[in-house]
This record gives C-alpha cells, structure tokens and sequence, in this order.
C-alpha cells in the first residue's frame, strides 16, 4: 500500500488485513500463475475500493472482520480490469513497476485477468449473499461497456461532456459506488442509507476521474508516476481537451487533424488546451462533483465513518499522487 | 447451431430456445459491442454445454424452462473463454467464421470476452441460488489455471500423460460435468446424483478432448474446420505426441528439436507420430474414458435422461465434426 492512507492509521490497519486477504486469495499451485498474481498482489496502489467499502460498514453495526474478504473482491476486480486495460493500452508501466502484459507477455496477462475476475465471484459466492454478486456483477458489466465506449471513440472530436460524463460513470464510478454502497449494506444498512451512500460513490468517482483525467495534462510526472500526454497520445480525448474544443479554435483543431502525436505535438496541444481553458474547467467540473458529496455527506449521521468519508473525499480532491 | 442434435430433435428445439436466451443475455446498447456480441452469440458450435445441462435437469422434476438461462450461462461462460483463447493463439478462424479478435482486433475481443464472463455471473445471481455461482466460478477458475499451466508448457518435450490430463481435466472437463451436474442440481436431483453424474461429466470431457487433439494430427479438414497440426505448430505437444514421445524415437526427437515447425515438418512429425502408435494409443485412451462413462450411464435410473446422455457420449466418440 502507498502512502495515501498513511494519516489514517486505524483504516490503514484494516487495510493490511485486507492485503493479507487479496494475497491469500491469489495464491495458486500452478508456478507461473501464482508468480504473476503474488507480483500483481504486492504491487501496491492506493486501495480506494476496499477503503471506500469499509468506510461504507462503517455506518453499520458489523465487525470490520466479517467484511475484509468483500473488500478484497472490489479490489480484486479493480486489479482484473487494469490488467486487462494494460494489455489494450499496451502500457509497459503501471505504480511505476512493469506491468503483466509487459513482463510477461499479453497471453498471460489474459487469463490472469480472467482468473481474478472468477476467483473473486468464487469468494462472493462462499462468504456472501446474492445482493453483492448482483450488485458487482452489473458493476463490473459496466466497466467493460464503459472501456468499449471509450475504445471506440478514440480521436473523434466530437466527443460531448455528456458522452465523456456516461463512459466515465461506467469505466470507474460505478465501482466505487458499489463499493461503498455495498459495505454498507453488508453491515446492515438499510437501503435508503446504502442508496445515498451510491450516490455519494458515483459523484466522488466522477470527481476522482476527472483528476485523474486532468493530471494527464498537468502533474508533477515524478510522483503521478506516469507521463503527461499518455492518454492524448492514444486518442483518448478527456474533459480538458473535449471544453478545449467546444471553443473550435483552429490552432489546436489543426494540430490534432495530424491523428498521431509525437511529444511535441502532445506538448503543443496540452499547452493549447491550458491556454483555452480546458483544463481550468475541468477541475472546476471535479470540485463541483467533490462539493455534491461533500454536502450530501455532511447530511449523513454524525460518526466515525462520516468523517472517514470526508477524510477520504478530501485527500481523493487534493490528489497530485 | 450446427448439424449436431439434428437427430435429436426433441433437445434440438430446447436448444433453439435456450439459444434464444444466448441472444437475448448478449444485446447491448453500446453499438459496437452489441455487433461484437451478436456475431459471436450467432457463430453457432455444438453447444454441448448447455445440452449437457438440460440433460442433466432431465433427471430431476423441474421444466425445462426454468433451465434455459443456466444452460444459456454454460454456453456464455464457454464462449466468453474461446474469445480469449483465440487472443492467446492468435486464432484467425474459429468455425469457419472470422474470430473476434481477427475481425475487431485484439481489444475489443479483451473487453467482450470479460463482458460475457461478468453478464453470466449477473445473470445467475438474477435466476438462481448461490450453489451454480459456486461451482460455475471454480469451473471457470480452473479452465484459467489450465489454460496457463499449457500455454507455460509449450514446446517442453518432457510432459507425462498424467500433466496432460490434469489440464485437460481443469481446461475442458471441469466446465462440462459441471454443466451436466448443475442441471440437474437445479432440477431437484439428490446430491449423490449430482456427484455421478459429475463423474460421468469428468470422463466425457477427457474423451472429448483427446478426441479434439486427435483431430489435430488425423482427421478430415474440411468437416473439422480447421487445419492439422495446428496445435503443434503452436507448441502445444498433446496425447498423441506424448504417447510418441515416449517411445524416445531418435527420429521423432530430431523433428521436434528445430522448436519452431513449418508445414513441411509438421507433416513429417504427425507421420511420425502415427508411425510410433501415438495416435491409436491415444485413442484407445479415449475409448476408455467413454467406456467407463458409458458403463456409468448404464448404471443410472433408465429414463429419457439416461437415453438422452447415453446419446450424446455415443456422438461425441464418433466425433469428425
């Protein structure tokens, strides 16, 4: 685990329990599999699902114990679907280490995706009820439509803020949602609550993709651990570039007609999309979001795990990391 | 659906409807995938799974219709891991038809494939108990593990009959008895009926396999749809070549050393292999295992189901298809 939790020492705890389950979880006999999981296992991140999973038990009245193995599944999940992502993007580098598909080749990386993703219905189906299986099921459905979406609209340039907004509600705020809502209902929630507590996840995923969206523009490239442009370069067109564009300034419209970028044309139409704002508007769009859920959580009952909430809704906002 | 149940044409029809389930279960808004997803749903194939799963549920008390989306999830689950499987071998042709990933490109294929894997998993927690999700998912877990442990053993010239069986036992029969036993679990069958018909489902899938592989080194193209030695030339060494290999045949060895196979040598080596017994000797193992199912089936209460699997054991020993 990264440093992200480091000033929550109780839930970082937990979190280490919660490690412990996903490294169990992925230990195989088969060799070669087994060393690519534990890899993957051990590869740190910043585990905003399962942290968003018990923050949502938190509002109810079970022992955190009983859910460290539905934490580890929305984790587990998160892992498949960029295991998978790496091999689509043909991305070498991934928390600054190699990633499946580049140390071990895409074939690999296949079926380790597909043996995360049915190890973790395998836990679902052991530990748990049916409503989680349905809730992450059509959640991770989701995620695949979303990437298809998203794959298939690479260098188009007509792109609404509306398209953009569905793909990534699809591609990463409904797991995050789910997670949240799901831990809650876990520990006994009622469904208003686990409803609300949805709807907090979508707009906090919203908020934390467009970040992560705007740092592909503008980041400190050392600690984001990965280069500006990356997404620009393979024709995902996000939020900066697509309010840029509403402008239909002829500067930056001749220098994406090229349809493939060298770094500097991707300099070029960063610098392009700053001066017109883009980037300005999309992190407005994010704080808009992050302001939503910050209100509809201060309207939850007082406790521990509002101000966990709040804690973690914050931190995602401030994100350079 | 192919030629196969056309003289069984009472479970050809509940297999049209479950197929109209398939269809169903695979329509999507998202345009591109939805036409990914109907080719693929429409590509035909035996579908034995889902025949297996109405088989079993014929021996217990429920309507057949209440069967239609677990067979339909067998077959999905199946397809969703041909697609990748194709990614893997890098598989143009698959039935005749264009694969997924040769016609959309290996991407799309990654998505659709993890999109089936999920939409069945929404789909069981939809329509049934967690009983199917648990042995579903371990199935599928196993067909991953499989797949690894022979994609990792290519070109080792080493293996025993014994590793060839476990993973055929975890890539193929895993997948198939589970059909059968789920069925008929679902329709109200004790457990110790379940169990054996588990087992028969466990020696089916081993005929049917070695069968598969046989066809790579001795069958008629053009009904099989695809070219000899195509494993081989992958470096995937199955039953007839262990068996061959086992003789240490200088000759044979010599072939095999070059690690890399045109059409030329992959001629010689099926020769050569043929020469050595390889292929009777696999076989005669093939027999054995429908043999043993066979004698197992006999055993069973005699009913429609029992003609009905007796059947399709029979069909697939005389497999050229």
């Amino acid at each position: 685990m990264n440093s992200f939790w480091q000033d929550n020492p109780r839930m970082m705890n937990h979190l280490f329990e919660v490690n412990g389950v996903i490294e169990q979880s992925m230990t195989v006999k088969q060799e070669k599999m087994n060393e690519i999981l534990q890899d993957l296992a051990k590869s740190g991140g910043k585990r905003v699902r399962p942290g968003l999973c018990l923050i949502g038990a938190g509002f109810g009245a079970k022992s955190f114990k009983s859910i460290y193995p539905l934490a580890a599944v929305v984790e587990m999940l998160h892992l498949a679907t960029l295991v998978h992502d790496d091999i689509i993007d043909d991305a070498t580098h991934r928390r600054g280490s190699l990633t499946t598909q580049k140390k071990y080749g895409k074939d690999y990386a296949v079926y380790t995706g597909d043996y995360i993703f049915t190890k973790c219905f395998e836990l679902l189906a052991k530990n748990y009820e049916l409503h989680h299986m349905r809730e992450l099921s059509r959640a991770v459905s989701r995620v695949c439509v979303g990437e298809i979406e998203q794959f298939d609209g690479r260098f188009k340039t007509h792109d609404s803020v509306k398209k953009y907004l569905k793909i990534v509600g699809a591609k990463t705020s409904a797991l995050l949602a789910t997670s949240l809502a799901i831990g809650a209902y876990e520990a006994g929630c009622d469904e208003k609550l686990c409803r609300k507590l949805g709807k907090i996840g979508l707009h906090l995923g919203n908020a934390f993709q467009i970040i992560d969206d705007i740092l592909d523009y503008k980041g400190d490239t050392s600690r984001v651990g990965k280069t500006l442009g990356n997404d620009l370069k393979q024709g995902y067109y996000t939020l900066p570039l697509i309010y840029a564009l509403k402008t239909d300034d002829a500067h930056l419209n001749e220098l994406l007609s090229k349809g493939h970028y060298d770094d500097a044309d991707v300099q070029k139409i960063i610098e392009r999309v700053d001066e017109l704002g883009g980037i300005d508007q999309a992190l407005e769009l994010a704080q808009k979001y992050t302001k939503k859920s910050l209100k509809e959580i201060s309207a939850l009952p007082s406790c521990q795990a509002r101000d966990d909430l709040e804690w973690i809704v914050k931190k995602l906002l401030k994100r350079d990391h």
